[in-house]
């Protein structure tokens, strides 16, 4: 399985929070080639602004693994995570994130800087089907501007 | 009531953590004198490294108000956030944070340095009974050195 497969797995969840009204971001977790965990975002249907979809998709994959703990894992999210979840995953000590698109306004690096706020074992990396996903959130305001 | 008295509300919360033998940091979240959310760290008994005092506080206080921003609401907490609470704090739009002690080490001043990562409005006071908070979270790993 490839990181191109997974980023269309969340790209399918970020389509789901879309449908739903809600600002269309997904994410799955992946271990051994098995999505352990999988998440979009719920802010609006929850009515909780910390219901992010890497969020959900974290506890989803602790719940299935019983480990607090995710060093052998990777996130894959539709776009630059933000503080909060930039926090999650520190916590997380996960191996690796790969996000498809930057995130300008409200990614971690607005924050931190050159600083990392990540795990130092965690890799980042970045650009994988980022088009796609910046597609998906500019239809999504541009249909609430209508 | 008093910043003190709400403070002794989330101390209060550290002591039900420290008893379940989790690390022991609480928070309240309050509004017109009223206590809307609570709670203490459950990282171990959920096997969520996300569970902290402070976004399950946050969240039961969502829910409690409906409401996904809590402008009017101040946030007592027993140890400075982390950068996971202090992004989840940026997104409550909380009015005002009181956390009782600093943490050198996880501390969101230690990644985001003289950048404020909260909400431009949001205001930040600590000192609060932070001897006794520091006392809680020095009992609990001296406990654990045994």
């Amino acid at each position: 399985m490839t990181d191109e497969h997974f980023m269309q797995q969340a790209l399918g969840e970020a389509r789901k929070a879309l449908d739903k009204g809600e600002v269309p971001i997904g994410a799955v977790v992946v271990q051994n080639g098995l999505i352990i965990g999988r998440g979009h975002n719920q802010v609006e249907m929850l009515t909780d602004c910390t219901a992010h979809a890497e969020m959900i998709a974290l506890t989803a994959a602790f719940n299935y693994m019983g480990a607090k703990y995710l060093p052998d894992a990777t996130l894959y999210v539709t776009l630059e995570p933000c503080v909060m979840c930039a926090g999650a995953l520190y916590w997380s000590k996960i191996g690796r994130i790969v996000y498809a698109a930057a995130d300008e306004k409200n990614g971690y690096r607005r924050v931190t800087g050159d600083k990392t706020p990540f795990h130092p074992k965690t890799k980042v990396e970045s650009g994988i089907r980022g088009e796609e996903s910046l597609q998906l959130v500019k239809a999504f305001f541009a249909a609430r501007r209508k």
